[in-house]
């Protein structure tokens, strides 16, 4: 894979460790609209130096990544659309990254900077950056710098930060569920969200069995609990249940084949999957869902785990069926409800 | 993929023709045990040039392969084991084709010649061979040379050509039912059995698009049949299941991930399913499935598929669960029903 080094486009970095693991590299810009203490739910500081403003912040993502996708569906929930801005790269990913092609369908330029490459803004924020170009990216029109690239904390601001901001009375990181938030989160990070890719990318035959042992038992931890409880961390809905649902939403059509995740489907865990449909359903969320672009990215791009990049054509869900999710206590805010839609 | 060209073993034979799909060569060794006909179903030739005789016969197999998984199956059903012998190549097939690697679990010697890759059977039995070293192989030991391997030809052979040494009282070509047995044989190939391989080694969208949909196409139909129907061919077990069979059993945990024939598993289609577990639960037919062999040969020999050659994990079906299939008319020879086992 390619990566920045002191500004310079170099190719092929290594992704496995020793053990053939795949490890993951830290995210690097992480600046907080409305100040640092947002992060714990405070309310946005108005001398922060990325103040709350509505027009002023975009988001450069990708349909195809669940960690992008995280924040397009936190921005739907709390009906940020007209507050900070979209552009989508192309779902195919080649060695110069990821790209802007208005002409392929769900794609857009880039109407902020006219860049070709994503990785044109990173330059643009700092010139001898070093490491991924990664989506999300929230940018700010008015410094024209990266204000950060780390999908839990660009979640954790359009939630809170653009809360005063938001057309719908949607909080995800409610006060008295905090801390578990924050540790469902952690929780779920890396035998799910993670551990599908460490699955799907391992060099070894021990470290592809870790993974995927320990990706089904926590999958059958909260298939378990989901059995009495509403969401992740209570009745709730929160960021962590964002935080699953991207992973949940790829998982059959991607996870199950290309990364041979293929214990189980979603679809046969009934309580991950009634909760899968549900949030599929609140109002906004499956307009942020784009199987094309999902499959086309994960099957074309990683030709190391799919040489001849034919696209697997999977199983066909319809995640608007019935759910079952009403028989239990809680449910989404009012503003999501559905008489509100 | 290697093959022999005039007795030359060489290297990458082109697989796909020009539109990406999957061609299959043609076996070439098509003689018959008991005369040529054998193939309509009639009493085998005292005076062939190949006589039937008890242990004079051989398989060589590989317990992956459907193909010669079908001659396994048959020789277990009519209980043929002291007749024919068989020996077992290694899963793992690299450019040197099959081998016999008999410290490996599960994997035999060659114990009739001695050799160490199948290929040197077919130089034996023609110093010119052109074409792929394939297995069933049904080898004579007095003549010292390959009598077919084809392996619905085989199996014809080793239910009608045996049935005399069988010890048990099982026809799997029952007169009146001939014709519809070879016409579902023929039926079932191109879309199920060798459609799984033309989905897997499409070298083309549009060619793997098309093979999946045949593919699903023919199991719905099979599986709506069999909503009514004991077995292929109507009330009677014959050939037509066992070929069946073969590709169904490694289905969920090969082809749905490997080949991406993801649309759905078979354990999702029920009459399919409970008609698998039927057959997997006739007397000697479990002894011949070796889920190790099979996951192993596919995922690691198909480098061009799956590079990283992981061993995918899979579902871990039950095929010893009940089954619903006592519901239908029909029924397993008296031989093979539970009282005899």
């Amino acid at each position: 894979m390619h990566q920045f080094v002191d500004g310079e486009w170099v190719a092929e970095y290594e992704a496995t460790n020793e053990d053939g693991e795949f490890d993951r590299q830290e995210t690097t810009f992480r600046n907080w609209v409305g100040g640092e203490g947002v992060r714990e739910g405070e309310d946005p500081d108005p001398d922060a130096a990325f103040p709350v403003e509505a027009g002023r912040y975009h988001l450069y993502v990708s349909l195809a990544c669940p960690w992008a996708h995280r924040t397009l569906v936190t921005r739907a929930l709390k009906g940020l659309e007209d507050v900070v801005s979209v552009d989508v790269v192309d779902p195919y990913r080649d060695e110069d990254g990821w790209q802007f092609t208005p002409e392929k369908a769900g794609c857009t330029p880039d109407t902020v900077n006219g860049f070709d490459y994503l990785r044109e803004a990173y330059v643009a924020a700092d010139p001898d950056y070093t490491g991924r170009v990664t989506v999300p990216v929230l940018w700010d029109t008015e410094k024209g710098t990266i204000v950060n690239n780390e999908s839990e904390e660009v979640m954790r601001m359009l939630d809170v930060a653009f809360d005063g901001l938001a057309t719908r009375d949607v909080d995800l990181y409610p006060e008295g569920d905090r801390d578990e938030v924050d540790r469902v989160i952690e929780e779920i990070y890396d035998p799910i969200n993670n551990g599908v890719y460490r699955a799907g990318f391992a060099d070894s035959q021990t470290a592809y069995e870790r993974a995927v042992g320990e990706l089904f038992d926590a999958l059958d931890r909260w298939d378990a609990l989901l059995g009495d409880q509403r969401y992740l961390a209570g009745d709730r809905l929160t960021e962590a249940d964002v935080a699953m649902f991207t992973t949940l939403i790829r998982f059959d059509d991607v996870y199950h084949t290309h990364f041979k995740c293929n214990v189980r489907k979603i679809a046969e865990s009934p309580n991950l999957w009634n909760y899968l449909k549900e949030l599929y359903q609140l109002p906004g969320v499956a307009e942020t869902v784009d199987m094309d672009h999902i499959t086309e990215h994960y099957y074309t791009t990683h030709t190391d785990v799919n040489p001849k990049r034919i696209v697997a054509v999977g199983p066909d869900h319809d995640f608007t069926a019935p759910h079952d999710r009403d028989r239990l206590g809680g449910g989404p805010p009012g503003a999501l409800s559905p008489a509100d839609d």
